[in-house]
């Protein structure tokens, strides 16, 4: 990597906590700035806008998870194993400090939603993809005879990502892992009615 | 009502929308004088800080809500029908303007839980009424072996909120009604499941 390459990546490691922290709004030039050491004209060398920045960071954050999820479900064969995997990468993912602020396509689409169309775009291409994620697994395993057949695999995935996301504001609310727990336990349980053989 | 009680509501009245889809760091005070029609000075006469007026208006949508809960669990005596009743209400209550910009609780929640320990503290406590409300018909629901005596009543506080307000999130990221939807069925047949005639 070349050293502008380096400070790019360095910029926006360090841009990504702080915006998931603080929020778009909340985060000012001076919080960018003293997270990433750098000036104002360091910064802005490498990026056009506070946009430009914060695509970048929240790039970086889904990158990140995505990756996750993608090792999580290696050697996952039933689709029962794929789903618990994804439940427990997504409880797992908030023990890492980079998600310290809670998750990020829950922050971003929660600033975003009435007054960013350019952030809501890129978290509706996120949860798009994550939904897809849970779907195609649902589909995956009614062709198998695994899953039942009456399913609707977007109604698995949007109740899978809703009650972790809100359980993780909740946790994030109290600074109590107890909420993430017990949304934890509720999926695990749902997913076994889920299976044909449940 | 005196003139200066009809002005305070009304700046109260139209804060509330303002933060609840702006945020409160994207709040200005120019959004503040578009929306109560007053001047800076007009607003600053009834509250002491924009902290004042935000504490204020998150008082004012959370009493709306605490309003719906009490009207719609009037004259529900089983257990299942007000846990149905708190579902539908907070589906409901989407549909009224004043929460145009989402769910109040779940919005302050992720901006203030890092960046505003005065905001969390007013979100915690009103979470913390929702929950209690929910775990109070469980166990009441429970002396009446009417619901499950294993069930965990803070538990199934957890999910039915975590869910719901997840799906708030999702519904509000697409402009897409579907996620409510798909979450109160699933969270319908959830409270079945609690129930000892399950």
């Amino acid at each position: 990597m070349s050293k502008a390459a380096l400070t790019r990546s360095h910029i926006i490691q360090q841009a990504a906590g702080v915006f998931n922290r603080l929020g778009y709004a909340g985060t000012s030039m001076a919080d960018l700035m003293a997270a990433t050491g750098l000036k104002k004209g360091g910064i802005y060398n490498h990026f056009a806008s506070k946009d430009d920045l914060a695509f970048a960071a929240f790039d970086y954050l889904f990158d990140w998870m995505q990756q996750r999820y993608s090792e999580a479900l290696q050697g996952r064969l039933s689709a029962r194993d794929r789903l618990i995997a994804v439940v427990e990468t997504a409880y797992a993912s908030h023990e890492d400090p980079l998600l310290q602020g809670g998750c990020p396509l829950l922050n971003t689409a929660i600033e975003s939603d009435d007054t960013h169309a350019g952030l809501r775009q890129r978290v509706r291409v996120a949860m798009d993809r994550w939904r897809t994620m849970v779907a195609k697994i649902v589909r995956y395993g009614q062709k198998n005879d695994e899953l039942l057949a009456s399913l609707d695999p977007d109604e698995v995935a949007t109740v899978l990502i809703a009650t972790m996301e809100g359980s993780v504001m909740m946790s994030k609310l109290y600074g109590d892992r107890t909420h993430l727990i017990h949304a934890r336990n509720h999926l695990l349980r749902y997913i076994d009615t889920l299976c044909e053989t449940a």
